[in-house]
């Protein structure tokens, strides 16, 4: 192959039976490069064939989603006015004699398309992620990034500061050598229970250990302190200054960022919405605060700030294979009690006069799918339910011209 | 400001005479946010006075640059045919239970244009330095991986294992605490004499300390050893292996890069050209290394292995002020040594029957530029001087259709 099409590889090796663990994918190695074109497209049409013919999507919308894509050529190009990437907010260390360090900035890339839509949507990564979530997916086809442009919205990926791109902090930390530890995110990520996959999974690794090899390798260590308590109004204050650059703007949180995301809109009034791919950590009202089911966080919040929360729309959005009763691995149990934390942080929200959803996505039809719901094989119909609530508030108009 | 322009907020203050360095942009602090459009677009027609009559690219060169630019909407946006990321190289260590780890593989982001040239673009970015290196610039201008884009070439950006957003390598470092010392880069990337720009430097933080701050957050430390020569083929063959998935493309390096090239298309030879901007560190025949000018490498390969780099074309490119007798800090020194050593490595590339050349860009009359020539003021006069290096070399073809 050479660089006029997409650089990806396909070794598949797909069948009427999908091998449904890891095993079985070793058991029937690729058979050599050939495998590309037809095969894949046979098998994203069988994978496909999983939930057509559920009522993901109005035809109606679909028309409006296409629609989106309007103002580009005939074929499938993507058309982008304007890409670039910058660093926002950050602190200087300067010495006594004028020397500085800059760092503790957020990296955010972007890219607008023609005759945007007025809110942009800022894409946050969860924990040991960075902004490759958003990206092409681990089985080479196209992430929120690209979706998103294609329906009219400007994308800022955002790296949080000491993560990836934004690795440039003020404290330094120790990064230790390497260990086998790799089935410990079978769990974490709700892939199933190392090795064996859950039986209905929407993970593209499950079927090609090409793409489970690029998923294990789209973590990356932070550079600096971030995660505790102590240090998280560093990522907080950069992302503030994120949407105070830009102005309104959606924002979408996975996972870790999502409990970064509710004191992110009470300190930005331009956070105009929040869809959050679970998480278990939420912000409740002080004196409201529920007894937390480890290990997710119950973080009070004073009302007036809580009350900000109420003036826009949020959206909380599960996959599948969530326990409903406890069960083993604890990173996979985790969660059933973040999915407990989610329900009881929407009713808070609700209960104060607020507008919050919880969309369980296999209570809808669509089954399967990850804690990277936005990248599985399904991510088009996980993307329709994004355009659907985006639609349904407002949120995907035009500036009248 | 919205998502539908630029977020770039232009807070420049500019005039006749522009400020020459920190201090004096210090001195006339931006006049709030209400200098963009109008003082932007003055500003930068008199940067581009500063070159503009010298006879960087013929007419006809021009023309065939437009044509480049053909595909497109009659504005002026980007069209993608595909763009997407991806993991390539890189090691796994597995534990006797199955357990895994992979890592030290290097990143690649590419975007793919429609009607591709036949060879993609490869960029690698320098120390301390990512992808951002390529990006767009300090003052959000389009950086090579835009313009490249435009004049009809797949890119693929790199960033190298153990850095950015290839941070999960195999062994862990320890990253110390901010020091405030980025005055040592002013010397490293020849912006001035710190705290004193050169008079005519063409790095857009000398004028706008917004753009400066951007310049100093756009490093990132090391996750890893990768530095020294111990540690070196992990980069090597991660990027040979980005050569192999690719086939046959276009190489270009920055300053520690440089050095990581060579050894590259000695490894693979689907590397077509080598573009070194600014590296001291060359490779040299068994018996023919020259004694080093510290501290920068020769390092000594076998005759048939250096032979391989005679048999593409080659250029390196050196930026403007570079010293040409002892001087200080050592740092600023060290471009003047490491022109000599270039030289020496392109007398011995064409000694033996190559075809490698010192673009030394003051000598034709481009003038101002710093250690990041491709990301300068004038940087679309340094990519006309590549363009006219790769038709020349007929690196710039189209497959026949």
């Amino acid at each position: 192959m050479n660089g006029h099409t997409s650089p990806w590889r396909t070794n598949r090796n797909r069948a009427a039976d999908l091998p449904l663990t890891l095993e079985d994918s070793m058991r029937n190695p690729p058979r050599g490069k050939n495998t590309g074109g037809t095969s894949r497209r046979r098998f994203l049409t069988m994978t496909a064939g999983m939930t057509a013919s559920l009522p993901l999507v109005s035809v109606r919308e679909s028309a409006a989603f296409e629609d989106l894509r309007g103002g580009r050529a005939s074929d499938d190009s993507l058309v982008i006015k304007a890409q670039g990437s910058f660093m926002v907010g950050g602190t200087v260390l300067t010495a006594a004699n004028g020397d500085t360090f800059h760092g503790d900035h957020a990296y955010v890339q972007y890219q607008i398309p023609p005759d945007a839509r007025s809110l942009p949507i800022v894409m946050w990564h969860g924990g040991g992620q960075f902004s490759k979530t958003w990206e092409s997916t681990p089985d080479g086809r196209e992430g929120y990034q690209s979706i998103f442009l294609r329906r009219g919205f400007s994308s800022y990926i955002f790296d949080q500061p000491r993560r990836g791109r934004a690795g440039r902090g003020l404290e330094g930390t120790t990064i230790t050598n390497a260990v086998p530890n790799e089935s410990g995110i079978w769990g974490i990520f709700r892939l199933g229970r190392w090795p064996v996959f859950f039986p209905n999974v929407q993970f593209s690794g499950a079927y090609d250990p090409d793409a489970l090899d690029q998923f294990y390798r789209q973590q990356t260590p932070d550079t600096g302190p971030s995660f505790d308590l102590a240090h998280r109004h560093i990522l907080i204050s950069a992302a503030a200054a994120l949407f105070d650059k830009i102005g309104p703007a959606i924002l979408i949180t996975h996972s870790a960022s999502g409990r970064l995301g509710w004191p992110t809109a009470i300190a930005s009034a331009n956070v105009k919405a929040i869809i959050c791919y679970e998480t278990g950590s939420f912000v409740f009202p002080e004196g409201e605060v529920p007894p937390p089911p480890p290990p997710h966080e119950a973080i009070p919040v004073s009302l007036t700030d809580f009350l900000k929360l109420t003036r826009i729309p949020i959206q909380v959005v599960f996959g599948d294979n969530v326990p409903t009763a406890p069960t083993t691995p604890a990173n996979l149990d985790q969660w059933r009690t973040a999915f407990v934390q989610a329900r009881l942080f929407v009713d808070a929200v609700n209960r104060h006069g607020g507008d919050a959803q919880l969309l369980h996505l296999p209570e809808i039809g669509i089954l399967g799918n990850t804690h990277f719901s936005f990248s599985d094989l399904n991510n088009r119909d996980v993307a329709d339910q994004l355009s659907r609530f985006l639609s349904e508030n407002d949120l995907d108009k035009r500036d009248p011209s």
